[in-house]
C-alpha cells in the first residue's frame, strides 16, 4: 500500500507553506518533485528550495520528468492522454522509489483542488488497481494571493463569484448573471473578448514570487496597459502565469 | 500610523496556519481577538490557543467584544448598519492599544477575502479618515478544507465553480450554466430549494476541528441524512458552521 500525500506549497513563496504541509513532508519516506522541462526551469528550483528549507530530517527526494501535454488537436482529447502519460509516469516513480510501499509526497503548486489534475491521475492509478491511499493538504491558491496582494474581497458583499478560465471566457464570454469573476489560465488577454463598459480589473502575475506584478484599474483603460505589460515580462522571463478578478459595477455601489 | 494585518487562520486546525501567518503574528505590537458571544465561545479559546501555540515572543493580546447583526429588518440594511457598529468597535480597540500608532493583527477565520466583513470595515475606516495601512495574509477557507478532507477537485475539468450563498440559491435556484456550486452561510438546508436529479453533494461541518463531520453521496440520498445530522450536531454543541459542493452530472463522465 502505497500512502500519498498530496500537498499544496501555495505559489513561489515558501511562507506561503502551512504548518500541515511541513508536518507532512517531514513525515514522508519519499517527496516526488515534477520536472516541467527548461521554460518553467525555476519552479522545480524553488521546490528543491522548499525542501531545503523546511525539511528538519532527511527525506529522499526524486524528481521525474513530466510529460508535455499535446498541444495540436481536440482539447478534452489531448487533456485526457496527458493524463494517462501523467499516471503513467508517476506510477513508474512510485513503484521506483517505494517497491515495498511507504508514504510519499507530491508538491502541488497552489491548492490540489483548483485546476490541478494530480486528484484525477490518483483517481486513473486507483482505478487500474494501484493500491493506493490519498491524503490531500490544502494549500493557499494563486487566487488568494492575488485578492490578498490587492487587499479585495473576492466575492461582493452577500454575493456569489464565479471561478473560470480564459479559454471559457473566449468562448462563453461574461458569465450569465455573475458579479465576480476570477479567470485563470488565460493564454493571454481573453478579458479583450468583453465590453469593458462597467468592469473593474485586479491582476497579478508570478504572485508570491521576486517578480510579482500587479495592476488594477478600469478594465478599458487597465486592459491594454496588462496586455503590453504581460508580452514584455513575457519576453524577459521566457514565462509567465497570470490571473486575474474581474467586477461588474452594480446599482450597489459598496459591491 | 497604524498598520493592520489581517491574518487569515484557516478554519480551527492550528495547522492551517501558514508559515507567513506564524511570523505576522510574531511581528505585531498587538493581536486582537474578537469575541463573538457564548454561543460560539469555542472559537475564542481556539484563537488563544493559536495564539499560545506559535507566539515566540511576548505579543499583547486583547479581546474585543463583537456586536451583533440586527436579525430582523431589511438584510442589506442590517449588514450595512452591523458593519459600521464594528467599525467603532475596531477604531475605539485599535486606538486604545496603540495610542502612538505600530502594528496590530485581526486574526481571521479561514481567508480574509472569503464572506468576511474585515477588508469592508478596514476601507470603512479609512474613509473616515483613520491612517491605517492593511496588509492582507491569506489563509486556508473552509471551502480548501471541504476539498481536501472529501480528496475531490473543487473545479470540472477546465470548467467553472461557483461559489454562494444559501441565502442565494434558496432565492434564485441553480447558477445559470453552472456545473460546480459552492454553498457557504446555509442556515440550514438550502439545497432543499433544487431537484436533486442529477445532483451529488459534498458536505462538512466544524472542518478542521475536531468535531469535524463528512457525508457526500447523491443530493436525492443523502441531502435528507445531512439535514437530520446537521440537526443533531446543531443540538448537541449548540453552534454549526457547514458548507458544501454540489456537482451535476454531465455528457462527459470525467467531470
Ligand atoms: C494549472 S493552474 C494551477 C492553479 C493552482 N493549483 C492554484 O491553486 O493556484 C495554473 C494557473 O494558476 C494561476 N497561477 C498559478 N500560480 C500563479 C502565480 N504565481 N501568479 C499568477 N497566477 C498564477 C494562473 O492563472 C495559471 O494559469
Ligand atoms: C462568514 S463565512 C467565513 C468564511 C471564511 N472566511 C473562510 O475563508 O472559510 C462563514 C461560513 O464559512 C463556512 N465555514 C467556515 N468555517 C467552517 C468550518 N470549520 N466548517 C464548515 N464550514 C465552515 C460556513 O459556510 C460558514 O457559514
Amino acid at each position: 500500500m502505497i500512502h500519498l500525500d498530496l500537498i499544496g506549497i501555495g505559489t513561489g513563496n515558501p511562507d506561503h507553506l502551512t504548518l500541515a504541509a511541513v508536518r507532512a513532508m517531514n513525515a514522508a519516506d519519499v517527496i516526488l518533485l515534477p520536472d516541467k522541462g527548461a521554460d518553467k526551469a525555476g519552479l522545480i528550483d524553488l521546490r528543491r528550495a522548499i525542501c531545503a528549507q523546511v525539511l528538519t530530517r532527511p527525506v529522499a527526494i526524486v524528481e521525474f520528468a513530466m510529460p508535455l501535454r499535446d498541444g495540436a488537436g481536440d482539447y478534452a482529447q489531448a487533456v485526457h492522454s496527458w493524463h494517462d502519460a501523467i499516471a503513467r509516469v508517476w506510477q513508474a516513480a512510485l513503484e521506483r522509489a517505494l517497491p515495498h510501499g511507504g508514504r510519499a509526497a507530491l508538491l502541488v503548486w497552489g491548492d490540489p483542488a483548483l485546476y490541478d489534475s494530480s486528484l484525477r491521475i490518483a483517481e486513473r492509478l486507483m482505478a487500474q488497481g494501484l493500491a493506493l491511499h490519498v491524503q490531500v493538504v490544502p494549500g493557499i491558491t494563486s487566487l488568494q494571493v492575488l485578492t490578498a496582494a490587492h487587499a479585495i474581497p473576492l466575492n461582493p458583499l452577500a454575493g456569489p463569484v464565479t471561478i473560470t478560465t480564459g479559454r471559457l471566457l473566449r468562448q462563453h464570454g461574461w458569465p450569465a448573471g455573475a458579479q465576480h469573476v476570477a479567470v485563470m489560465l488565460d493564454a493571454g488577454g481573453a478579458f479583450q473578448a468583453l465590453d469593458p463598459a462597467g468592469l473593474t480589473i485586479w491582476w497579478g502575475a508570478y504572485l508570491g514570487m521576486e517578480q510579482q506584478a500587479l495592476e488594477h484599474g478600469s478594465l478599458a483603460q487597465a486592459g491594454p496597459c496588462i496586455l503590453a505589460r504581460r508580452a514584455a515580462l513575457r519576453a524577459q522571463h521566457g514565462w509567465i502565469m497570470d490571473i486575474y478578478l474581474l467586477k461588474k459595477e452594480t446599482a450597489d455601489a459598496s459591491g
